[in-house]
């Protein structure tokens, strides 16, 4: 693979110093059009031999270009409050917003690549490291942004000679140090390993290019001009894609669909005539919240910490629900994440984005009212996501709740149901209470218009994201005292079956 | 000052059944209103002795209230994240943003009362972290926000048999532990250092209350009814701050001031005629980012952090002069944060928020292009602050920096001035530049007549804020070589004296 990126192509200083100020001048001018069109997010990534330039063309670009819109980031070592998050937090937390370039060294390819030189992964695990990259990647890519990655590249003779050369360098010695001359005796392990990743992840919209590194003005002139080129086509996609949007507004402006009517789905099989005795619902609520209560504290201890999500009808409950969980808990221990429209920062990241900046530390609770999910049910009915991101979505939110579940957190999705008269009777009765009023609004009464649509989102919502990892617990919540015990004990079940404290019983979850 | 809390003050079970309901109502109420009116947060802070409640009463207010809407916080040991940073940086990234509540236990008073009760802080030490608390709150106040202090306590025998009673519960035994009561055979010392920062932090702006914590029902009304009813006045407060806002605006509606004509002023004083031989320059400009790219590689390998601020007129060269700063760096360890309207999170928040939440980790190189000094000049002079904001805004701006230097943090601060005439030839210039032509705006052209206006806001600006401990750096900007050159020597300067490489030498900075 990398036969071609040792070649010895080289550039004059007199050919370099010609073309240096204009690619410079273009560069600028990508960059301000990129800025100026507030398109999605350019993010670079630089990796390959220790000594081929990876840092040098970093530093390089931000001279060429305008520092301040870029965002530079290098991974080492994770904090501990990276370490409490799984893996890709700190690469999400670094992402440039829309308009801007972000560069990234050492970034997600280093630890998978050196993990597995060092034999502490095997190749399925590496396998399966490289399968995240190429998720993380596409979830961006589909939301627009532009992935480049430059594979920066040197023989082994030529390594060496380099490392040597900074070495004789008083300015520059610092940077070989013996790590890098160990690195550069598992040479070998090292390239197979990498072209492995670059063939598994050498994807159409996230592609890598291998660029000759033993020359500087080769490789900067190389690295300048392709990122010149492929910004360029991104602020045409960006304007065609506005283009097309824009169109297909015009030719459908009632573009939104009404509900469907009757539908069969996963929720019509829920036994809704689910009750439990009002005398001993709050003693039965009260038992599992003692439970509950040691559990959660057995898990704090333990750096366990707990995402729950509440899904369901206006009116199903989830406020109330959500209040029986929090009342059982330490309030220093659990944040409730109310999800509402996005600010305009949040606005300029993926969908994604806001989700993952509120992940908590270890052995914390999480509770988001209303969730990523939003982009499947609201967004999907609405018309605000195009077909095209619901559909995706549901692939993404896999990816990401695995990313949850596989850092060992322990994950409780609940759809809370009422039925159709349910919600009515609810809505009637807030109407008609002094200080319920305000929990009702228009928008209430116009979802109700949409149940159909609604349903048949749930319905493929639950079927694409129910996973044996993290399952969907459906919850018949006509009765709001079994919905808040079913709620409180699903939540129980899980941390029991998450702290060896329980095997082999069948989860109540669907 | 306790003697009023040990009273054996009761409240009846059937009292507070009868109560409790009215006072849920009532909390949840001025919660609603405060969000609906985003009105300046709440933050509320517990502290006290242990046992007396203060876990308990936050607990409850989650239960009372919509837990959605409360931000909760407990700062137990500083993750390695947060001790790279100031000491306040974790309380300000805590803070709770317009029409919220946060609850704060374990909070900015605990450290320094334990630290003075082990006696690992002297008497005067400890007095000026007390004088840091009382800056900090006087800070959020100012900004409308409501502080309230609830001091729970017990008597030494009630201490006791408190903890008594929890040890013999199995559900709460976990509660008292060894450190429990250590604590409370330091009782009295506790006790008088705790008397002594209610005394000093008891501000009007910032009240404490002391409650009484031996009767559960009798706390939990208490603090109750002090939330509701301060809650409430600061709403109404709010009100009417809007309201005589608006007056104000109807009232005066070109209350701008237009430039008020040549002013005596610090910036009077420079020799705008420096200038540096054109055929040098290259080579001294080279000379110091050498010294200055070995300097930060020790400064980033002692874990010292740099936070560089340019200020200076409209076209005086901040980007060129930021540009060969970072040109000597690796651009791993710097970042810079060009500073323009803030964004809605941020607006929902103190104006010093934004830049709190900046703050790199150690080693690192912050730099910001244009700073919070855009309170005392732009918001002063376009009138987006009232006189009274800008004119507290000096002392809060000096409190953030000494808490940056008393980090370790080297901290340059540097005003680009040119001459009224040069400003004007510059912008002609731009003018007629194809590819600078973006560069230059109506705005610029307006903010040239308020030239008087703007020179006064530099004068006091800097008469206010250039202190011992961050000191402006004037810089004489008409030449575009010397400002580069007197940036680069003046941060290098200041680095090697951080680092102890020199001794003795007067800074240049005025």
């Amino acid at each position: 693979m990398f036969e071609a990126a040792e070649l010895g192509r080289k550039v004059s200083k007199d050919d370099y110093k010609a073309r240096v100020p204009a690619l410079r001048g273009e560069l600028l001018e990508v960059q301000n059009a990129l800025r100026a069109a507030t398109a999605p997010p350019v993010v670079i990534v630089f990796a390959g031999v220790d000594g081929a330039g990876k840092g040098d063309i970093v530093n390089l670009l931000n001279e060429w270009m305008d520092p301040r819109w870029i965002v530079t980031r290098a991974f080492g070592e994770p904090s501990d409050e990276e370490l409490e998050r799984p893996e890709y937090w700190r690469f999400w937390r670094a992402l440039p917003p829309r308009g801007r370039i972000g560069l990234f060294l050492s970034s997600w390819y280093s630890r998978p690549v050196l993990d597995r030189v060092y034999r502490r992964l095997t190749p399925e695990a590496f396998e399966e490291r490289l399968n995240r990259v190429v998720d993380f990647e596409q979830t961006l890519a589909s939301d627009g942004a532009l992935i480049l990655k430059f594979w920066m590249h040197l023989g082994k003779t030529a390594q060496k000679k380099r490392l040597k050369t900074l070495e004789n360098d008083p300015l520059r010695r610092w940077q070989v140090d013996e790590l890098a001359w160990k690195h550069w005796r598992l040479y070998s392990r090292f390239i197979a390993a990498a072209e492995h990743a670059i063939r598994i992840t050498n994807r159409g919209n996230a592609p890598w290019m291998i660029v000759e590194g033993e020359d500087a003005r080769y490789r900067s002139l190389a690295v300048g001009e392709a990122i010149r080129d492929a910004v360029r086509g991104h602020l045409a996609d960006t304007e065609d894609a506005r283009a097309a949007a824009d169109a297909r507004t015009t030719a459908r402006p009632g573009a939104k669909r009404k509900g469907a009517g009757p539908v069969t789905s996963i929720l019509s099989s829920l036994r809704m005539d689910r009750r439990v005795d009002p005398k001993d619902a709050e003693s039965m609520i009260e038992t599992h919240q003692g439970r509950l209560n040691l559990l959660e504290r057995k898990a704090a201890a333990k750096g366990v910490s707990t995402i729950l999500v509440f899904e369901g009808w206006d009116a199903a409950g989830k406020g109330g629900a959500i209040r029986r969980v929090t009342a059982a808990l330490d309030a220093r221990d659990y944040q409730v994440i109310p999800i509402a429209a996005p600010t305009d920062e949040e606005r300029a990241h993926h969908y994604l984005w806001r989700f993952w900046r509120h992940l908590g530390r270890a052995g914390r609770v999480t509770i988001f009212d209303r969730s990523w999910y939003g982009r499947v049910l609201v967004e999907r009915v609405e018309g605000f996501a195009t077909e095209k991101e619901w559909r995706r979505a549901y692939a993404e939110i896999n990816q990401f709740e695995n990313q949850l579940v596989h850092h060992g957190i322990v994950l409780v999705k609940y759809w809370l149901h009422v039925t159709d008269e349910e919600q009515l009777r609810r809505f009637k009765e807030r109407e008609c209470t002094p200080h319920k009023q305000w929990k009702l609004t228009g928008e209430d009464w116009r979802n109700r218009e949409e149940w159909g649509a609604y349903e048949l989102a749930v319905n493929d919502m639950i079927e694409h994201t129910s996973t044996r990892d993290a399952p969907w617990t459906l919850i018949e919540a006509n009765d709001k005292s079994h919905a808040r015990i079913k709620v409180l004990a699903t939540l129980c079940d899980r941390l029991e079956r998450r702290l060896g404290l329980k095997t082999g019983r069948k989860s109540r979850s669907q």
